[in-house]
């Protein structure tokens, strides 16, 4: 069986990158299994913020869930014709501490998927992911 | 008088880049004032909480800054070969209602600077910054 985790990008409760995730975690492929995380209650990131109070506890649950799955699939809204400062914002403190990034994201496959109203899908989002994840 | 107004885009009290912000107001060249900003209160942008309280006023405050500014300088970090999650989030906001792009963005020059201990001077993460700001 392998393991996917999709993440949702999006806060918003109507979110059709959340319900895109979870159409597809309810339609598996055989052999697949899809868990499905999102990034609420992540808090800003901030250096002084992790020097007083270390890694919190929602990003720990998150770095977990990454490290047992076999890949990731982001689902990314696109905000400005980039990533959604929330969902980058999220991966800075999942890449905290760098001594841990290794662990979490180290030969781990990611992939990218979007959902718009518009007619590029995402398309500049994705494309900004690429440096990120690289 | 030509008016620029600085946003670093760390939320670090000992910041390299408002450290840089805050060094380069204090030495305007003649005929330029340059102000400095923050974006220190700006909570995640979640449309759902744009729908039900608006824009937080500590937004309208930096709009309202840019508004009047002839110029604006981006200081800002690099984070994972990307923008500070931190820092497009306060832009995502300062972006809404889309009513209001053309009279805080339309034609106000953007200038882009980054301070950081590494080699690569935070080039990926201005180079990320070009499509958002396109």
């Amino acid at each position: 069986m392998v393991t996917l985790l999709g993440i949702s990008g999006s806060l918003r409760k109507g979110s059709l990158n959340t319900a895109l995730m979870q159409a597809a975690a309810a339609l598996p492929a055989d052999g697949y299994r899809m868990d499905t995380a999102g990034i609420h209650g992540i808090p800003l990131y901030d250096g002084d913020l992790e020097e007083a109070e270390g890694i919190p506890a929602v990003v720990t649950a998150l770095k977990e869930k990454i490290i047992a799955a076999d890949g990731v699939i982001l689902f990314t809204p696109e905000y400005n014709n980039g990533i959604p400062g929330a969902f980058k914002n999220a991966i800075d403190w999942l890449s905290r501490p760098s001594s841990d990034m290794a662990k979490v994201f180290g030969n781990k496959p990611f992939a990218l998927v979007g959902a718009s109203p518009g007619n590029f899908g995402t398309l500049l989002s994705q494309n900004a992911w690429l440096s990120v994840l690289h």
